[in-house]
């Protein structure tokens, strides 16, 4: 008996099809003798589909999505400044939604710097640490609004919701993920001026901790934190912080690992009563959109996040030692299919 | 007949004193023969004092520092997690408040890799931007809360306010400096999550730059602008960004421009209502206070821009032409004290 995964694609938008396309290859091929089927349904969604029919994400495409056992997604979001986008909002429409609704409170983003990789950094050192950025609360929780809107005397306010609750269950799983890793554990938060959402988070941490004695813990301003990544990233293992400073580090330790190209992520729901959602953390980049110049190795990373996530370890360790050996015997430009051809080659050998 | 200028000297704590010193004394020498005499005020406000009185900032304090022409402060902060400052919080009580009672709505921030200084960054090319941070609204207001602290249910909120009162001020600002630089303007925002805030920012920046059109406009979420941070940091000039945003993109541009031991800042009240105060964007690091390790330069060149405010422009140039030169021969550590001598010197010469 052969066990059965439904799994979602959502190839989006830009070049979201482009790297899904390769990442469902090397999914196909790593899997190709195993127990687990692979049953995949695709989904049309992002800024094309808003555009021929208005839609962002119904109700419906919720509830299929809702089904299914995992999700793997590419990009959504379509040209800055296209006219006819002026009034949706695709982020908060589609992938803050599915975040949101299927309750994807780890948002996991493993940073490493391969052998072979290189980054903008002179002497990067070793860099292989994780974040694991809240989703589903902070200042995302779209908790805005504005008075007087458009006249010199708008007020416009944003406010950033946490709770004991949401910020503990995200805290327990960086403290267990940091005993499985290297044993430390950085909160990173701005507890001197959000002093009540910082003053919580620095609590549960610590409460927390006290059940994990042989983790170490610190405390960095986020500010702090973004000089850390640059001068000495090898000084992070775990970091634990709010979806905010959560969004902005991963971007910085993507660059200083070797480009978004490569940063894979996973939007967890740990509990299993929704489905999970592996993506890269790139974006749609509609500039180079079609032109297979696209980097398929976030897209193939977070293949094996999802291959993790399902239990299926040495898939995803298969995934990652060719996408490893892939990186380390790069030169000269390829496309995204070659990219992903040679890294479905290394899982087949 | 000389001009006199009062000027509220706070050294602070930590290494506070020792670069303040430094910068008092490149104050000094040169002003030594111009017509403005510095009549100085010291405040011993801090963490230090904190500790002593329990004050951190009273009405009279206040009272007295807005009654000067301009404020040169070092740095504010005692040793992290000592007990006794449990219930302050230094940063909001003085620092903070200083910034709001003081209308100080423009942080000025410069960012520049002086030849000779060398940063984390493998090929950082020309790096020349100042950051236009807004100084008395977004998440800093103070504006959060918690219920039911301490407990399970705790829910802890912090609201970010904007007004386009606030936003105008600080983006007018901003587009008259990028006219009298390179000419170029990116806002820096996070307009697909925080839509009221991000919103109100840019309708503003497109507002204004419609009366500067020789001003080139761009826009970059805060995550994207992190990685052009660390890629390409050339391409920015001018940057205009929120409170908190700037905070982030000031540390991160201070640490590739060479360290945050160079980094200078203005907090600003263009309207000249209220004292403008000058600081090194560090903090107080405590851990190497007393030791003469601290670099004075940022403090020196805080004291330049604090010339430059005052219209002093030629003796603001012969102190960043001393600092540049300083950079660009030094060999070997020196002291704190070493550091404000040679600049002294190059100063006299
Ligand atoms: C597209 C945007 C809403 C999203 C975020 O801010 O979370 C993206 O930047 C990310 O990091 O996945
Ligand atoms: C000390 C702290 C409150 C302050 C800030 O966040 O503004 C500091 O980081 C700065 O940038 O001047």
């Amino acid at each position: 008996m052969s066990r059965v995964v439904k799994l979602a694609v959502i190839p989006g938008d830009g070049i979201g099809p482009e790297v899904v396309a390769e990442a469902v290859k090397v999914l196909d091929a790593v899997t190709a003798e195993s127990e687990v089927v692979f049953e995949k349904t695709h989904f049309s969604l992002g800024a094309g589909r808003y555009l021929e029919t208005g839609d962002t994400l119904t109700d419906d495409d919720l509830a299929a999505i809702a089904a299914q056992d995992a999700i793997l997604l590419g990009a959504v979001g379509g040209v800055p400044g296209d006219p006819r986008l002026k009034d949706a909002n695709i982020e908060r429409g589609l992938l803050l939604k599915l975040r949101f609704e299927l309750d994807h409170y780890v948002n996991l983003r493993p940073s490493k710097l391969y052998p072979g990789a290189s980054g903008p950094l002179a002497d990067p050192g070793d860099i292989d640490f994780v974040v694991v950025r809240e989703g589903t609360e902070g200042p995302y929780v779209g908790n805005g609004g504005a008075i007087r809107r458009g006249t010199p005397h708008e007020v416009a306010n944003e406010t950033s919701v946490n709770t004991a609750f949401g910020v503990e269950r995200v805290v327990r799983y960086a403290f267990a993920l940091a005993e499985r890793r290297r044993h430390k554990l950085t909160l990173v938060h701005k507890t001197n001026v959000l002093v009540h959402a910082g003053g919580m988070w620095k609590r549960i941490v610590d409460a927390v901790a006290s059940e994990y004695p042989g983790v170490d813990v610190d405390y960095l301003h986020v500010d702090a934190a973004t000089i850390f990544l640059v001068t000495n990233p090898g000084r992070f293992d775990v970091i634990v912080t709010d979806n905010l400073f959560g969004d902005i580090l991963t971007d910085l330790a993507g660059a200083v690992t070797g480009g978004i190209g490569l940063a894979a992520s996973g939007n967890i729901n740990p509990d299993g009563a929704f489905p999970s959602m592996f993506e890269p953390v790139h974006g749609s980049a509609p500039d180079i959109a079609g032109t297979q110049k696209a980097d398929a190795t976030a897209a193939i990373l977070s293949v094996a996040l999802l291959l993790d996530h399902l239990g299926l370890t040495d898939e995803a360790a298969r995934v990652t030692r060719a996408v490893e050996d892939d990186i380390a015997s790069r030169d000269g430009a390829r496309s995204t299919a070659q990219i992903g051809d040679a890294i479905v080659e290394r899982v087949q050998a």
